[in-house]
């Protein structure tokens, strides 16, 4: 079936060589007058003059700026909660992520809370509506989340030991300066998890319930063939402008719904991955990696016809003699060895996690519904989590 | 390479069953008091109460609403200066269309021309800048041109023979709501008309100059062979929702740019065949598969690794053993013969068109340039054209 659905991507994208330095110009376009620059203190900042660079051209077209820096990976709200008093203080219109995924997530929590009256938090552990929210853009520098042009927000309530998400079009990023060169200095291990995050990404949507076929499928399975092909190359090249511009346009079409349309969604993977974040501070790349293999080893005898579809297009898996569930299995593997060959870790082995806190992890996810669990192409309980993290011990 | 870019997708998807009895409630919000519904005064708008329906919704939320039919395919200026008129005499301040693409751009070029002192034909034939416009809204009903999400509008000054495009986001829907069960009804030629547009649309993008071949390829590939796959089963259940659905979704897609960024496109099929619409008012889908299999078999030889990776993606035709230009030959004979397979006509015979206006229609092609001439995979010259008309008689 074809399922309803709305969707706005209103996100105007500026991509291309030397954009960062279009930010004031573009800006001043929507009458902005004072802006938060905000951004994780990251060595980047300082290259080529970056963060200094896009201060200056910011004042010289009239607009002024305050900074907050020190995002950390998996944002914490208490910095959130710095951020908006800083907004309100200043009566800021307008906040400004440069970096990546977690910088983004923290400038959408500030936006989003600034303008609000309740407690931030109020948004993600109640689920309470958005209405809105200050406009977000964004200098993209590490292509990843697609936060720069999503509608979610994950950040990080380290007193609670929780990490959740809000989810609102009203959110979703205004504007992002994608320059893939400032990509290039990005470490190997850093581009390997953005590259898992974005495979994820299309397979938390590719794996649906759905049965049948269609083009967003055939379009998800281009852009994963595109990430099997172009991830070695990018980490073996990492300053080649191809490379890395694929790279980060698939980290924003890879989240932003083009392939999520008109369908049940999974994000299993996402919601258990998730936990090793909020417990070890795992990047969250790596959590992905980590759980996906052993997702896929436990549900895919309930889907086998689409796991071998996928074994097929994705990893050339020969149909011809084989059963489904063989071709199925062999997706399976072909999906872990090209992990590892991205240096990515596939079991908690692999990234020394401990493996004595599952019942703890297990009590922080979400199960919903009157059948308590999580997952969309199989929905998973409780004991079927504690059986995937097993699997990936 | 991957060329730099500007996108912003900026029309809001309201895709689904009913969703046109949501019409008032979606304009409500944007604050609007007076609409111009502006159609063909199909027979589909009297069936189930289409019209009436939306307009008793309108008017339920408070919205006054203006009638303008009469649209013609390949929209006539004469009546975008009749809406043009009516919107300025009665403080009109959106436009809704409810049809298919004539429909649609006759309203944006009304829309364009209700807020600029100009002459509005100066955007079209003179080039002159878009800055502002009303904003748009539609019902679809007729998947096809993809105007519903474009930044395009096509229309016909039939007094001077010129069949003319303007091209600015500004123009661009910012509201669209597509219930297939709206295009059940919808004649088999209509349909095949649409999908061929809608192949048109992608393939224009797909032969590009560029050598790479990267995700905007690979998206493109799997919307082709979506076409391919559903083209023929919705000519033959034309109330099935999933395959109404697939074609009406693709149709968006395939012509605001989701597989069109980064690269230099082609769009010579679509300026040679525009000439058959306005020398005979050719229906715009059959003046595309009237000249596409004779620009191909014109062009191939300049790029035949890309037209054979066609073939075999698109059509399964084997690279082993063959050349490359073998194969890439048997996939334009596939294309046609696929064209063959939805009723419609692959050159000027079929359709009955007459052969001897060709100078007339060069005398109206746009050549530019230096080297006067049109295209991007290969630059064609007016006797580059004369020969493609004639490989198409």
């Amino acid at each position: 079936m074809f399922r309803d659905f709305n969707i706005c991507i209103d996100t105007n994208f500026i991509f291309g060589r030397n954009v960062h330095q279009r930010v004031g110009e573009e800006l001043k376009k929507t009458g902005i007058k004072t802006v938060l620059i905000h951004h994780d203190n990251g060595p980047f900042l300082y290259k080529d003059n970056l963060l200094e660079g896009i201060k200056e051209d910011l004042n010289n077209h009239g607009i002024q700026t305050f900074e907050l820096g020190g995002v950390l990976p998996n944002p914490r709200l208490s910095l959130v909660y710095e951020g908006i008093e800083l907004v309100r203080k200043k009566g800021i219109s307008f906040i400004l992520a440069i970096g990546g995924g977690s910088v983004i997530d923290s400038a959408k929590a500030i936006a989003l809370g600034a303008v609000n009256d309740c407690d931030v938090w109020e948004f993600f552990y109640a689920g309470k509506a958005v209405e809105s929210s200050l406009p977000v853009g964004v200098v993209l520098t590490y292509p990843a989340t697609g936060s720069e042009s999503s509608a979610v927000s994950v950040v990080n309530n380290v007193e609670k030991g929780e990490k959740l998400l809000v989810s609102s079009p009203v959110i979703r990023p205004k504007v992002v300066f994608m320059n893939p060169e400032l990509t290039y200095s990005l470490p190997g291990f850093l581009t390997a998890c953005g590259i898992v995050d974005m495979f994820s990404h299309i397979c938390e949507r590719y794996f649906t319930p759905e049965d049948e076929i269609g083009v967003i499928d055939r379009m998800a399975e281009g852009i994963l063939k595109t990430l099997v092909e172009i991830g070695p190359k990018v980490l073996e090249e990492p300053s080649n402008y191809l490379y890395r511009a694929e790279i980060m346009w698939i980290g924003s079409i890879a989240h932003n719904n083009t392939v999520g349309v008109g369908r049940v969604q999974d994000w299993g993977t996402h919601e258990i991955g998730n936990e090793l974040s909020a417990m070890y501070d795992t990047p969250h790349g790596a959590t992905l990696s980590i759980i996906m293999g052993a997702w896929m080893k436990y549900v895919y005898e309930k889907k086998p016809g689409r796991f071998a579809r996928y074994a097929h297009e994705i990893f050339d898996v020969p149909l011809d003699g084989k059963n489904t569930l063989e071709a199925a299995k062999e997706g399976i593997y072909c999906t872990e060895t090209y992990f590892k060959s991205l240096g990515m870790p596939v079991s908690f082995g692999d990234f020394k996690l401990p493996t004595d806190h599952i019942e703890d992890m297990l009590d922080k996810i979400a199960f919903r519904g009157e059948d308590k669990s999580i997952g969309g192409i199989v929905r998973l309980n409780r004991a079927d989590v504690r059986k995937i993290y097993e699997m990936a011990f």
